[in-house]
């Protein structure tokens, strides 16, 4: 059985994924689709429109095969470790081939721009690291970094997109963890990552979210973008929560957790480096909404992004030391949130050739990854009525859904 | 002129207040009344119903010339160290006699039961120490040691009544800074603490409270226990916040505290002792509700009380470490929150005699004492609306309520 592995956040599970999703196992010729998923907070330092169990319940429903989860350590972080992590997941689970969405549709840039990058690493971190010591943000950074070793976006592969950066991250986790697994990429159907308005069948998961955020039922235009099932599970999460995960709503709790800490207190959270903990202090105070105290934030050196994920570490309680420890130990289990027939068949047929554990159910937390994954679903269900949250938490330790 | 001080929370203020405040200024002859109140937090560790400004408006509307802050590392604290903190700092603005309210009405008992416990402070501590190490409650340990000493509460002062137990820690702690200081003691209007049965016109404050907390306005009953300015002051409070300060307002902000912590970050709090921090994580799994929480977390050893002042620490993010800094050191200021005509006169009068500075105003902390009481006004108003909390935040660099 050859298995094909794709990177997900499903935020939420749109038309676009669906198609992704059959083109890549049809040009694959795999006989199953592995998806790794961001949890409960995604990449860029965002909770997720709606929890990790109702997106991997839509992937299964579309005909994913097996959804795990990507640990909190390697979600929140910028594009290589994000990568690394998902790479390293996928390469355990035996795929043969790694698939992803881009602009350009075809490998070759990626693979060209990665020999080029191959062949003048020393000089490109050293680049990197000189502008971000001078106080330049990572992207522009590694954008100077970029064109000092003669890579141009306009002839080959454009670095400034998100989605350009996130492939090219996994090609070099690929290289660097199991060059025989076969990249390949499929032309994006959804526009933009960036762009907010809805378009139909194919619309990005961005403006869908603005959507949902702005209306408090699913539209009919919201529904032609994405399978019914998948409008069915968002209904259902929506009904049963009485909310959207959204920033705006954890705002009294990140205001109150800055208000009653120190400075000392502040700099031991992951991300809060730099002496931002004087300016975290000093913004929260005047701040009445997120958005507000994020403008008061947001500067050449310190991106949106950045200040998203902090402000995620700040949420979950997560210190650097705990990220550190966590970042220096293989991952102790791979956490199962989904699976159909197919992939409970591909599981027993690879299950000699894994050596990290899949973990189907808990009793409670007996490593320290699983602790922290646990606080990061407590705060994230955080903003939820008392009775509601309480029932959403215990899904932590029930078996992974079925399809 | 004379002092003569009163040690007060005015929870809220109602009229065995106003008695108690005018027969104190009578019958000690005094040119002045001074009140050392507590902040946002209360003995007993809990949200004050209104804040500290409102509440030392209501006490210089009524006569009170001079209001100060009792500082939240000697508020939140069993009886002793809380009339330490009180009697320090009257002592310091040099009062001459400090009243009290009990349910006996006369100073004997007290002096009397003060000289057995002197004669046999050794035994006594000793009794305490071996109860508390069996895991018998603060109040049944000092019981026990009371009766070792031959104290016999039926004979002498009943010390497991509230009153008398504030009461005799004043005696105490008079002794100790200053016995030149003349104590007696009123008997109270009011009736019980632990009453929660509304009488007019002399009512307890927990009667009061539990009335407020059930009725959405102000009612005919509740004017009636209280002066008419006073009323108006919780009026006005209420119509501003939105809301009255109650535990069950701050359950989410606590639970989500908890739940995002692991066991060695909870023991660092003050008050988390003797393997509390994993009954509070247990506990706090489930629990739907402050009431229902502490419920799971009460026992013979874990007193209400002292389960209050531990959710207390736990929501203003104080550490055992802080908590022994500020113990450790001289007040460093005396945060004045209000004063009359006659307050200024006294404050000039007594100017040369004072080794404290009397803060009227701040402008950003530059003490340990200070960062801490600002982080305690800020978890106190993080239940309120953002625009709300921002502006009542303010009120802790403001200058004094002048009458």
């Amino acid at each position: 059985m050859q298995a094909c592995g794709v990177i997900v956040e499903y935020n939420p599970f749109h038309n676009g994924h669906d198609y992704h999703l059959h083109k890549a196992k049809q040009t694959a010729g795999a006989d199953c689709i592995i998806a790794v998923m961001s949890g409960n907070f995604l990449q860029r330092g965002e909770p997720a429109i709606v929890d990790k169990f109702s997106r991997a319940k839509m992937a299964i429903d579309q005909g994913t095969d097996i959804v795990i989860e990507l640990p909190y350590s390697s979600t929140v972080q910028h594009s290589d470790l994000f990568a690394e992590g998902a790479i390293t997941l996928l390469n355990e689970l035996q795929v043969s081939s790694v698939c992803f969405g881009s602009e350009l549709g075809t490998i070759a840039p990626f693979l060209h721009t990665y020999h080029s990058y191959k062949n003048n690493e020393t000089l490109f971190y050293q680049t990197l690291k000189e502008q971000l010591s001078l106080g330049v943000s990572y992207p522009k950074a590694s954008e100077y970094a970029y064109q000092s070793i003669n890579i141009d976006f306009n002839e080959t592969l454009d670095l400034t997109k998100p989605n350009n950066i996130l492939g090219f991250s996994y090609i070099k986790a690929i290289k660097s963890i199991n060059p025989i697994i076969q990249p390949f990429t499929i032309k994006r159907k959804q526009s933009d990552y960036h762009d907010k308005h809805l378009t139909t069948p194919y619309a990005s998961a961005t403006s869908i979210r603005h959507q949902l955020l702005n209306e408090a039922i699913i539209s009919q235009q919201i529904q032609e973008t994405m399978p019914e099932r998948t409008a069915d599970r968002l209904k259902n999460y929506h009904e049963t929560a009485g909310t959207w995960h959204h920033w705006e709503d954890y705002f009294s709790l990140l205001q109150y957790r800055v208000l009653t800490m120190d400075t000392q207190g502040l700099a031991e959270i992951h991300g809060v480096d730099e002496g931002l903990e004087n300016r975290l202090i000093k913004t929260a105070k005047n701040a009445t909404s997120f958005q507000n105290w994020m403008d008061n934030l947001k500067s050449k050196r310190y991106t949106q992004t950045r200040l998203q994920r902090m402000f995620t570490h700040l949420l979950t309680n997560t210190s650097k030391k705990t990220m550190n420890q966590l970042q220096q130990q293989p991952f102790p289990y791979i956490r199962l949130l989904g699976l159909s027939e197919q992939g409970r068949a591909y599981l027993n047929h690879t299950k000699k050739e894994r050596t990290v554990p899949i973990f189907t159910q808990f009793s409670k937390p007996d490593s320290l990854m699983m602790e922290v994954e646990e606080r990061v679903s407590n705060a994230y269900y955080a903003i939820l009525a008392p009775h509601i949250r309480k029932n959403m938490r215990k899904q932590e330790f029930e078996p992974p859904y079925r399809g």
